[in-house]
């Protein structure tokens, strides 16, 4: 988009021009002043570039769109030229105003729902980019362009630091609120149990009921996989699994499926 | 945006306006020419709605998002503010661009799959704005932003005149190279075998297996239930179900899913 400022920029730039001009002799009719078509140039590389942006951006909507609707099959990095895009999209309004909607969406939801109040309501939320935003991680880690480094990720995961989602908390609390059970569902290890409540707490959360992580049977499963036996087993043991929050797929999909399931945005990394 | 031709006509305007000037008498240096001044208003007045058009746009995106991630629970019309941003995505390049995506993510799935080759390996497609495109009807029925119209569409669909969406012609046509055996799903009624199967023919597709159309005892599901029945039969039957291509979240969730599922992006309708 040509911002406001450029364009004004560029208006006061030729009233300017003109003006000079006038000052000057007068031309006939049919030449023109040099400076304007010195600036000529100038504007025609400008809108290229407006093109191109405009060109990538519709590119990587495109692609983004196929990672939200599930189509693009396992990613490991985004594609370089989305960099920017990705970036803008993450640190502006547009992943805030989806995460958001996703929440609003989930509170409608969540509110139209007729709990037995048994105890076995469950809403099933993953951490990782759902409740917990580990975007200070990406913006050190080339906004999801960098291979996924497990080490690295760890010790970010150990200092318990990540923010929490704004709008997922909102909806924690909600859904807390009309008598949900909550169960956290994450891909983590045990071993990051004492970090991840640490973080969780310090974030605003609390009061879940149960906080499920990857013990050493569940060591190499797809996130596919070992979600669903864990939902399985919820419903063995009577759960009604109504909602479900998660940024990736693979949260989602599979086996037990909650009656409905909340996609979080997420363009900066795939799990299968 | 502002578009490269709104810019040039801009630019030949003030080109004009300034050649138009030194044709008159000179003019102190702390003068415009009034033409100029008499443009200054409607230029603002553009930006304006340029940055209105951004808001629109960002809105807009994020409820489509909603949309093709399953977000959103049933609506019966586009949001009103949005008619002017899906037509744009649906007339532009932005929907045809995402058919693209969607059809050639299929297509790299479809050749990665090891087909056995007993002609039980299955490739699903819906009709309705998956092989066949219902947007000239969209186009004169306000894109979306009015209330499904059953007659109306019936009397569409008897013209048996829809197009095929080109990308999904490319894949079916691949799939049915491969090997699959095609099975289209459609929530279309009995009575519309006929209309449906010349409009097919019509449109380029041909040698599917089998076309599943609603029968009396179908009247009134849902489309989730009616088609999750339907594979339910099919897998009963031995039928290895391994691709499914859809414009709806119901062709693709239920029971019975396939392996993979392809969404096509429909900012235009939601069937529950």
């Amino acid at each position: 988009m040509m911002s406001i400022m450029g364009f004004f920029f560029r208006l006061f730039i030729l009233f300017g021009l003109c003006s000079l001009a006038f000052s000057n002799e007068a031309l006939g009719s049919n030449e023109f002043p040099r400076p304007l078509i010195v600036q000529y140039p100038d504007n025609i590389i400008e809108t290229r570039l407006t093109e191109l942006d405009e060109e990538v951006k519709l590119q990587c909507t495109s692609w983004r769109f196929s990672v939200e609707a599930n189509n693009i099959g396992p990613w490991k990095t985004i594609p370089r030229e989305c960099l920017e895009y990705v970036k803008d999209y993450l640190m502006g309004r547009g992943y805030k105003m989806d995460l958001e909607r996703a929440s609003n969406e989930a509170k409608v939801y969540a509110n139209t729902v007729q709990l037995i109040g048994d105890g076995k309501d469950v809403w099933i939320f993953d951490i990782d980019d759902t409740l917990l935003s580990n975007l200070p991680y990406y913006q050190e880690h080339g906004y999801g362009t960098e291979i996924f480094d497990p080490v690295e990720f760890d010790k970010w995961v150990e200092k318990a630091m990540a923010p929490a989602i704004e709008p997922s908390l909102k909806l924690y609390e909600e859904v807390l609120k009309s008598g949900f059970k909550i169960f956290l569902l994450t891909g983590r290890y045990e071993n990051k149990r004492a970090a991840t409540i640490d973080n969780l707490i310090n974030a605003g959360f609390q009061n879940w009921d149960k906080l499920i992580l990857r013990d050493a049977e569940d060591h190499g499963k797809l996130a596919i996989i070992y979600k669903s036996e864990k939902r399985n087993d919820m419903v063995k043991n009577g759960f009604r699994i109504l909602g479900n929050s998660g940024d990736q797929w693979s949260d989602i999909l599979g086996s037990s499926m909650s009656t409905r399931s909340f996609k979080l945005p997420n363009p900066m990394y795939y799990i299968p």
